[in-house]
């Protein structure tokens, strides 16, 4: 039997940035639904790692990056133990699936998920979620920092104008990631 | 006496990346010399802490990311002890500037560059060099995740394209990086 190296990562879908009437909401997130569901489904039925990446911040703001401190005391988001903080229904973890909370943008900094992935012996990420620019870019250039081959699913990620997206895609390209659509997923995962 | 908690890093400004003829020239990057030039000697005058960092790969490529060995056996870049390593003529560090060696595209990613700058006391960071969407920009994003105030010196960063800097200055001012010109450094060094 081969070894399952490909493992996906979701980022952020959760309530606070993906809702219509969300005070975070992400323009593109609501669109891109029912691909990140179809690739999540994708892994469930070949039974690969999936990780459940979520930014949550403590209530009193003390783990927010500096720069935001003032607005977040203001408009908090994603917070410890709200519903705003919470994965959308339409992606629910199930127990098998792995949860990694975050405090930053990339899914790497201050996390254990990079220490998963090699005990895992992960070669491969495929990352979907929201937004390009920010939480999505900077996992995927730290997974290209730690040596993953890395996947962006292009359809199954966004941000808050399509111009941007394209323009982070465009860097990513660049440097080596591999830019996919949803239905080349299952390509991937024998 | 007011302390100096304001940091200046130069990111790669070196002959590989910046000479005409060099193998991995990044087009804007001679452009951006005088006004880097000008940055450095704002904060030699001033007395503030100078970090100049360069990525600095081992020969045989075992420190390489692994996206990137095969095209580094054939064309390597930035090897230590060669002249294509070396930080530009134009540039070249005083014995009491910090010199930080990196082998991946944020100036803090396995170094000792936040150890030194929490030991020192600095709050803001000011980042200057190439190229914007890997080193640049990765070592911004960073800076922000570790709670430095950071500016980007619009005018003295560069990329392979205006359009691609642009692109990428413009999702840093939407992160709150505070984006200036060279003319406004002297302002921040009080």
């Amino acid at each position: 039997m081969s070894k399952k190296q490909t493992a996906l990562l979701i980022i952020d879908m959760q309530n606070d940035f993906v809702l219509e009437d969300a005070p975070f909401r992400i323009k593109g997130a609501l669109e891109i639904v029912d691909n990140v569901r179809a690739v999540l489904e994708e892994f469930r039925s070949k039974n690969f790692p999936i990780f459940h990446m979520a930014r949550v911040q403590r209530r009193d703001g003390s783990d927010i990056e500096i720069t935001r401190k003032e607005s977040f005391s203001k408009t908090p988001f994603a917070v410890e133990g709200t519903k705003g903080a919470q994965i959308i229904d339409e992606l629910k973890p199930k127990e098998n699936e792995y949860r990694v909370k975050k405090i930053r943008m990339s899914a790497f900094f201050n996390t254990d998920l990079d220490s998963i992935l090699r005990s895992l012996e992960i070669k491969n990420v495929v990352i979907v979620g929201v937004q390009t620019p920010n939480c999505i870019r900077t996992t995927a250039f730290d997974a290209v920092a730690y040596n993953y081959i890395t996947y962006l699913v292009e359809d199954a990620v966004a941000g808050q104008s399509q111009e941007i997206h394209q323009a982070n895609v465009l860097d990513m390209r660049n440097i080596g990631i591999r830019i996919i659509k949803t239905e080349q997923v299952e390509g991937l995962l024998k």
